[in-house]
């Protein structure tokens, strides 16, 4: 790359550990500058896509449009929004309409201010051209309208239907901030028309199936085994046979045919096959195929998008270092962004991340390395300072002492985790064993007496900021476990004598804390680390397809709730004899009241969702959709297929799909290029951990970083600040999915953008 | 490719349409060159990996061994071999067991014959190396001793049990054609350390979720629905947490539960989410990585093999055409080698293929071009022979007339297929109707004369030979189901009015053969058509996928008969009280005799057929364990819990990612280079089928051909032989596989093999 080769007159700010430099060393630029370039900067690291006004105004507004409280407080305001379902009718917690509708105009109101705070951010026809603006108005108006209509039919006693409330979900996508969700639903639209296709030939497969079963079997007279005929009813056999494609009624829905003649169960046999794991993988295919597809090219747009910004800001902040020369920023500059994108970032850090930049130590950066900059910022880089122990600076004396420096020793051998280990696993016996024996009961006091005393221990051996630092997160757990669990135990032993008092609800703490404590074990197996920690890291993208879980079942709880609520009564005194039939006559013998099922009802928004996920989970689904079909018509069974067809195949495909990749790149991706340089800046600089634990493949070295910490202070001759790359963690989910996409993307793309926004930055500099 | 450029004086076979040349033009080389030659072709055409001795002597028997006879033969014995289990106790079929034995013995021998066979081809220490080898002496070792321990046994009257049987399935596996098999079996056996350690994760989430669901739910004295205690027995927990992962008792294991407090439902909900959907779609992700990780590095090595045995045979053939010139093969030689290879290949295809290999016409190739040919021959070329429909030939005058001429454009129409499209729905709906109807009933003979009409316009218009040539699959489909049903209509007909006999079986079979004839609008439309030609093509793999499953079930159905056999009856009298409980007392009450699961036992090879698929579809496998645990002892559920273990966690998860994987192959991946040459060269000599055709994206043209050779045979100014290469379609499972992987493969890989084995070759032309 082409850099300006002289730099030597600017001065080195590395060296002065540069603490609150004014404004940076050039006065040419203005705050506003500085605040446009850090939006740029801001918005390509966390990939946001939103077209600002860029005069000062607007960028001071935009600035506090992307602040985290009142990001946080619109969230708040949607949760609000959706909880109202549980004081509605049908209410968990019944609360008077009026109070409901005065809290659903509070959040309506803050919607709109939220959104009248981003129309004043973006240029006027970019609003009016975003489909998620228009979606928040119409469903702000269409709340408004369905509101009024409700009051009005309320005042004069009239039947009202929330409709309304089925669009509530639908905020929780179309706010700037759902950029995950909607890259999710995006995901499934694209793969829809292909899920069609199959669809329909499974449609076909299962039409022609039904057909046959009934020309072979309808005719013989055959009985379920309630005495029903069997097979005699088109609509019914496709209906069954769609069933079996789930596997709920595997094998009863055979059983009267196989019973007949076992040439029967070849036809059975035949269909699952087809039906059940030839299709059934297709779709997996097809939508993984899809999924992989769109995402690369989402991905693709993303990372040009991100370089376009950092161009923007490099255009703002770029000076002209000599005549004819190529533009750069100054450190200074650079210093001031920096800390402007991320307040919380340390000095050292910040002058790492320069170093990596700034190669050859010049001073000043060329555009290639500054647009570097979003995804160095987005490398989590570990900061691990080298404090000596509190009690050495209190007591060095009896800290370095013989005795003290054994227990060290002894605490940072490889047997005092075995030892622990074993512990936790006669632990586990003895919760198994029954608790009412004295014996048994009293251990625990032994066992938490151990528990306190290895933490304890620890934070003896080793710096306690350094033991609970943020990623830590065994020590955490171990800590919060084990103190809680203390502190339940007391309150639980201080109960019980006086006056035969026993809470249930302390108890059940109890025992869950213990069992918690348990799971420790898994850390001590670096096999299992590995796992765990995979999982760990796709975690907040299963948390993205949580949401849209929760917004496809809030729309069908919603929907759910109006065509079934109250038809499936449960009486909590479990010996009523209305709960044999569920307090409807037309359940009276019918499966669903024969297990028992009548807690699993749409009669207010908890127990549909419960319900939502036993149809998710998918067995006896027949069960319960007949029984709700049977308290309302035949058609309702066509809610709990469309649901099935919606999450069964659709998302959860699509989920299975997502953690396939997720799982391959974990397995497979090299580090980024961008990481290998800063790693290398950091050996470079001799201010890295121990490689060993960089090297530990796929295990992330960070939730056993106590141990190296305790090797590290003994022997005492490193430097007292290193770094340490996160490798495998990633800030944003944008930036998993990038890298996962990364050796597919086009190495050239930054070149090719360069060239495209290079006439554009003229109007941005005009600030 | 340097190849050697003066070659004029070689004769160009290529214009004599070269018929039965004897022994090609070089008398060198002795009829046992030839024979060692096309076996190395043969060998790396199909990917046979034998180390045969090349003594002309062994070549010979070598020849024989590989010939179909002896290879459907041994198959044959395989398969009577397995099917015995039909006839021993407990038999579908009884015979005495003299006469299973006596079978069974001579099966053995004809597997003994086999292997030494194959001992006398192979040089004797490869032999004793090959775990196969002596895998197959061990099985009929211990055959014999088990055959003589039980027939001593049975001559004492003593209780004896044919343990031997369960080696039975481990032939297919070990003969030297269950390559495939073998290959399938490998990938389980490398994912399976993979597997083991999440599995070890999953069974302690299990473990600790138990604990937990004991401390939490045992003692609160709740009841299931059949008024048992509720989670009081931790492996009572255990069993039923492991059954809901498998979702077989969602939502019953939780009702009780949830009745008691809605937040115990929470506890399942995080069970379901945690060991259901992360765990299995993390043993998916872990199978299929391991799957594809490990079949790259195999199918590599296969084609190093090949490529070997293709310098190999070279080296047998070649001769220096001039002092320190490169070593090439002659045409004549070549054309020899390809006739012995490939006996039933045409003229015009070898032609092709030579000019392919010898693209400068030089009349002999290199090294390179040589060893090609393996793969070439491993493309699919269809030969398109251009020729008049017979009746034009007899009588020309009335075939070019023109109302003839106007039926054959009508045929050829689109129109034509939709009429057709259409009368098969109206088809769909008369067969949906009731048949009693006379009306409908005589329907069908309207029906059948229509589609006899349509074969017979189209056996008018194209030539007989095209229409029924081998590729056509819907012509030949469409014909035998329409005349079948023919035939079928006019018994049963014919059978009907006389003395009111019905007979059930033909009216089935003409139900079926009715409504098969639906299937063939889906070739009508091309979305369609792609999805079934995608799958028509994995099918071969998927019956690799068949075998195993049938090794796999059939070991367990052996050991389950001999565990479970007659304890659950079944009587053929459906009113027999017995049934009320499976004839076992100790099933009374029990939701497998409620459910009437009597017929799913293990009483005959059969039913424990139809009751492992049962256990594969998962559905209602806690209550058939249940059930055999009630009449045998509650151990009994561990031969379950492995099967469902072995069978849908390890297996089924290496289907799905077999077909993602090759169905990701069929969306993606472009013609493999060779065939593109091939192409180029089809082109080139003007003998291609028109573009279009194969123009269409996935869709497999050859399904329609008829249409294109309709308009060519109207058109006529084509030449009389045409080509067209099958793209999609592959000859052996074995080139799909490497199809899949070619894009990863080192291009670099045959420079650095020939280097490898020219030392080797001496030994090899010795003979």
């Amino acid at each position: 790359m082409s850099e300006p080769e002289k730099s030597e007159d600017i001065p080195d700010e590395s060296a002065g550990k540069g603490k609150g430099i004014p404004n940076g060393g050039n006065s040419a630029k203005s705050k506003e500058d500085y605040d446009l370039a850090s939006i740029y900067v801001s918005d390509a690291q966390y990939n946001r896509n939103i077209y600002f006004d860029t005069s000062p105004q607007a960028v001071r507004l935009y600035l506090r449009y992307n602040h985290w409280i009142p990001q946080v407080l619109l969230f708040f305001f949607i949760l609000v929004d959706l909880s109202l379902a549980l004081f509605e009718e049908p209410a968990v917690v019944p609360l008077p309409s009026w109070a409901t509708m005065l809290v659903e105009l509070l959040c309506l109101l803050v919607f709109t201010i939220r959104l009248v705070h981003y129309a004043k951010v973006i240029p006027r026809d970019k609003f009016w051209k975003d489909p998620k603006n228009i979606c928040i108005i119409v469903i702000v108006v269409l709340t408004l309208v369905d509101m009024i209509i409700y009051g009005a039919l309320k005042a004069t006693n009239c039947y009202g239907v929330r409709w309304s409330r089925v669009l509530r979900p639908l905020l929780l996508v179309n706010v700037t901030e759902g950029r995950q969700l909607r890259r999710a639903f995006r995901s499934i639209r694209n793969a829809l028309p292909q899920i069609f296709y199959v669809f329909l030939l499974f449609m076909f497969s299962l039409l022609i199936f039904s057909l046959m079963a009934l020309k072979l079997l309808g005719k013989r007279g055959l009985k379920t085994i309630d005495g029903a005929p069997y097979f005699t009813n088109y609509l019914e056999i496709v209906f069954d046979l769609y069933v079996l494609v789930t596997t709920a009624n595997s094998p009863d829905v055979m059983m009267p045919a196989y019973n007949a003649s076992f040439y029967f169960a070849i036809f059975f046999i035949l269909y699952i096959l087809i039906n059940n794991y030839i299709f059934m993988s297709v779709f997996l295919a097809v939508v993984y195929n899809n999924y992989k597809k769109h995402l690369k090219e989402e991905i693709r747009q993303l990372v040009r998008a991100k370089r376009h910004k950092m161009v923007q800001a490099f255009a703002v902040l770029q000076e002209q270092r000599e005549e004819g020369g190529e533009p750069v920023v100054s450190q200074a500059d650079w210093n001031q962004i920096v800390r402007l994108v991320q307040p919380d970032i340390s000095n050292a850090h910040r002058e790492l991340l320069w170093s990596v930049s700034d190669n050859n130590n010049q001073g000043c950066i060329g555009k290639v390395a500054f647009v570097q900059l979003a995804d160095l910022l987005n490398i989590e880089v570990i900061t691990l300072k080298s404090r000596p122990h509190p009690l050495h600076g209190l007591c060095p004396a009896l800290y370095l002492s013989a005795p003290s420096r054994l227990l060290c020793r002894l605490v940072q051998h490889r047997a005092f985790v075995i030892v622990y280990d074993l512990i936790i696993l006669v632990n586990a016996v003895f919760i198994g064993l029954d608790e009412t024996n004295p014996l048994i009961a009293n251990s625990e006091w032994v066992f938490l007496a151990l528990y306190l005393l290895e933490i304890l221990m620890k934070l003896y051996v080793f710096e306690p900021r350094a033991f609970f630092s943020r990623h830590s997160f065994w020590n955490w757990f171990d800590t919060i476990i084990v103190i809680s669990a203390l502190i339940a135990t007391i309150i639980n032993a201080t109960l019980t004598p006086s006056g035969n008092y026993t809470s249930r609800q302390i108890l059940d703490i109890v025992f869950i804390l213990r069992v918690l404590r348990l799971i420790r074990v898994v850390d001590s197996i670096k096999r299992f680390r590995t796992i765990i920690n995979t999982l760990i890291r796709i975690g907040p993208a299963i948390l993205t397809f949580g949401q849209l879980i929760i917004v496809v079942y809030y729309i069908f709880a919603m929907v759910g709730m109006e065509l079934f609520k109250d038809k499936v009564k449960f009486y909590e005194d479990l010996s009523d004899p209305a709960n044999l039939y569920c307090g409807n006559d037309q359940l009276k013998g019918t499966a669903f009241a024969q297990l028992n099922y009548c807690k699993n009802n749409f009669n207010n928004v908890v127990s549909s969702f419960i319900l939502l996920v036993e149809l998710t989970v998918v067995n006896q689904w027949h069960v319960l959709s007949s029984g709700f079909a049977a308290v309302t018509h035949k058609s309702a069974r066509i809610f709990f297929v469309i649901f099935h067809i919606m999450v069964v195949i659709v998302i959860i495909n699509i989920f299975v799909a997502f953690v396939l990749e997720a799982f391959f790149v974990e397995y497979s991706v090299e580090k980024s290029d961008l990481q290998t340089s800063l790693e290398r800046k950091i050996e470079e600089l001799e201010l890295a951990v121990a490689q060993e634990t960089l090297e530990d493949n796929l295990v992330n070295a960070m939730e056993t970083i106590d141990n190296d910490q305790g090797t590290r202070q003994a022997a005492n001759n490193k430097p007292a600040l290193m770094f340490k790359i996160a490798s495998k963690r990633y800030r944003t989910v944008d930036a998993l999915l990038q890298r996962m996409f990364e050796s597919d993307l086009d190495p050239e793309d930054f070149a090719e953008n360069d060239d495209q926004t290079n006439f554009a930055n003229p109007t941005f500099s005009s600030a």
